[in-house]
């Protein structure tokens, strides 16, 4: 799709602005049969899907629940299929770690293991963050010849482990096996090179493992470290090339700033409210022609399976929209990275709404942004990594294809 | 699609009419809301879509524009991303030129330079066709060793350039870039081969840019030329041997003769008008399984931005489908190649509205050809080379698949 739509890219000044509600898909509360979005009242968001062309957003395929990560790289353009992203990778954008070409980052957890070594629990009781916070200034103090090595907590028993080698780049690699074992009565397991470049790597870990070990031994209960999900960052297409756009992204957590960094888009200082998003939004008005704008609020509240607290932030998001209609984009898309249904207080594989407003959008006979009404949208159940190319039509930034 | 098709085809009586109305979906008129389909009075598409199944077309991909020539090549069953066919090629077609296999075809340009050799004019201020038809005749006279030279006119500035190797095939590649930067103020780029066979033809494409300085120096405006979009007939698999058909094209434009010959399809000689071509589908009924009619009426009114008379090809077209249903074929499937919505006065990427009528299409809720009706119709969004092995099937000639 990418290397189709570059060689069609047209340069105008339209602007585009994307939208993504984190988690934004429901299911109906059995009680009422109706879903989040079925629940609040969105006066504004109906009324924009009245005018918009409307459809469902399939991230990865049928039954497949994404994480963010897939989730965005889909609405950014990328097949999430094509171009996968390790999770140590994730996890280090997660708190927004400045990884660079070349590391190797992995996710760890603080476990607990018997005095036979083997693990007890693989979270340690879930030790809260600031115990977590502590136990990685002691790892901090390991060092190992030829690599420089990275523990950042992260939250709760979890952090990140980054490996950096010192001069010169393409010493490390990511094709490691993961020490967890995923099950309770063993030990953790070496980690093994699963490619020849990667012995020197795999040796550093496991050297890291035994000193952390060591220094860990009398802190019950997390007494050893698990690791698992190590990678490097991918090498995408940067978004700004591709598509011939100015890109920013707003987005008061570190890892939709990440997400939206690793293709390229320029993140801008923003707070940590939707309002102050907004404000950043108006202010860089001029400087750009995309604006990836990210709203959590949705996805916490269906995380917390609390369906009234999805309902509320989705009646806060809709009373912004004629904040951002004010701006008068040339196109405007709606969409999540995927849902989070409160009754299930995890993500979810259901598609999710999408909306797109155009003067060229096209109508269609949905009036309510909602699952239901979006399935009968004229745009369909469309794959995620299509949505851009829709964007980029409606913003009339591409010329036709063949004569 | 193709090589899961031919091997299902068994043969029978069935007659099927495949009918393109150039340019068919369109966008709402802003003052009305309402697009030309829904606001042509068309009371014979609506009762044939009462009876028919109904959908919408995506001709390449969500977003992408279709030209004439994989907007068609979609509708004849051929993936139009994986049968490509080059603009230089695409060109010839429109003029109906006899392009054989080997040729090389390159759309050409007249433009103006300066003294010192740079382009101040890509379109030579879009000279009269009539001035174009003599500056190719001058062309013409241009000799060159080993290789025939054609130079045809297209329209205003546009001609067609042919190369054709004496004797022997595989002598000419059209692997070659173009001698047009694209920008004012630079000289045209001499042609480079983009692989070692196309060396004689860069050489020969190079010396005849050269001649053809030399023959134009005098003419103002129009006295240099830029050439592209070099290249061969591609090699497709044939029609009537794919889906085992006796197929004719019925069409008074010769860019859709030109892509209905490529796919092997016997083109029939008609009169300029839609009412000549349904004599010539009526006079031909029985010597053919498949006939593709083509109308061109709405796409000219769309192009040139005139929703009033897309609304009025419409309506004449409406008029003649008594006539098509009179000859009672088995299949009627009647949809376009891509959009010209009114609004754009151009070719657009909205899918476009498709009726499939056949004692076995089944039924769906559709009782209107329109956009928005197409789009809660029983065949969802479907990619436009699938289209005919639902033909296929609706005309009981392909088997099952698997026992």
């Amino acid at each position: 799709m990418l290397e189709l739509i570059a060689p069609l890219v047209v340069q105008n000044t339209t602007k585009i602005v994307a939208l993504s509600l984190d988690g934004l898909g429901g299911l109906p509360r059995p009680e009422t049969g109706r879903s989040e979005l079925e629940t609040a009242r969105l006066p504004n968001l109906s009324a924009l899907a009245a005018e918009s062309a409307c459809g469902l957003i399939r991230h990865v395929a049928p039954g497949i629940t994404p994480g963010s990560g897939p989730g965005h790289l889909g609405l950014f353009g990328y097949d999430p299929l094509r171009y996968q992203v390790g999770r140590g990778v994730l996890e280090a954008l997660g708190i927004e770690f400045d990884l660079r070409p070349g590391d190797v980052a992995a996710r760890g957890n603080f476990c607990t293991v018997d005095a036979s070594g083997r693990i007890t629990d693989r979270r340690a009781g879930r030790i809260p963050t600031e115990v977590s916070v502590r136990l990685t200034e002691r790892l901090r103090g390991i060092r190992l010849p030829g690599v420089e090595l990275f523990v950042e907590p992260v939250k709760e028993h979890r952090f990140v482990l980054v490996l950096r080698a010192r001069g010169r780049r393409g010493v490390l690699s990511g094709r490691l096996s993961e020490s967890d074992p995923q099950a309770l009565g063993r030990a953790p397991l070496p980690v093994k090179a699963l490619e020849p470049k990667a012995t020197a790597t795999a040796r550093w870990v496991n050297a890291f493992v035994a000193h952390a070990r060591r220094r860990l031994a009398d802190i019950a209960p997390a007494n050893m470290v698990l690791l698992r999900g190590f990678d490097q960052l991918p090498k995408l297409p940067r978004f700004p090339e591709v598509f011939g756009l100015r890109a920013a992204a707003i987005a008061a957590y570190p890892m939709y700033r990440g997400l939206a960094k690793l293709v390229g888009m320029e993140v801008l200082k923003t707070g940590g409210t939707f309002g102050e998003e907004l404000a950043t939004l108006r202010e860089h008005w001029d400087a750009y022609d995309f604006f990836f704008l990210h709203y959590k609020d949705t996805d916490k509240a269906g995380e917390d399976g609390n369906f009234d607290a999805k309902v509320a932030a989705l009646e806060r998001l809709d009373a912004s929209v004629p904040d951002i209609r004010a701006l008068k984009p040339d196109v405007l898309v709606i969409t999540g990275d995927h849902a989070t249904p409160s009754v299930l207080a995890a993500h979810g594989w259901q598609p999710v709404p999408v909306l797109l407003w155009s003067r060229y959008c096209g109508a269609d006979p949905v009036t309510a942004f909602t699952e239901r009404a979006c399935a009968a949208g004229s745009l369909g159940i469309l794959p995620s990594h299509h949505l851009m190319p829709l964007v980029m039509a409606n913003a009339l930034r591409l010329t036709k294809f063949g004569a």
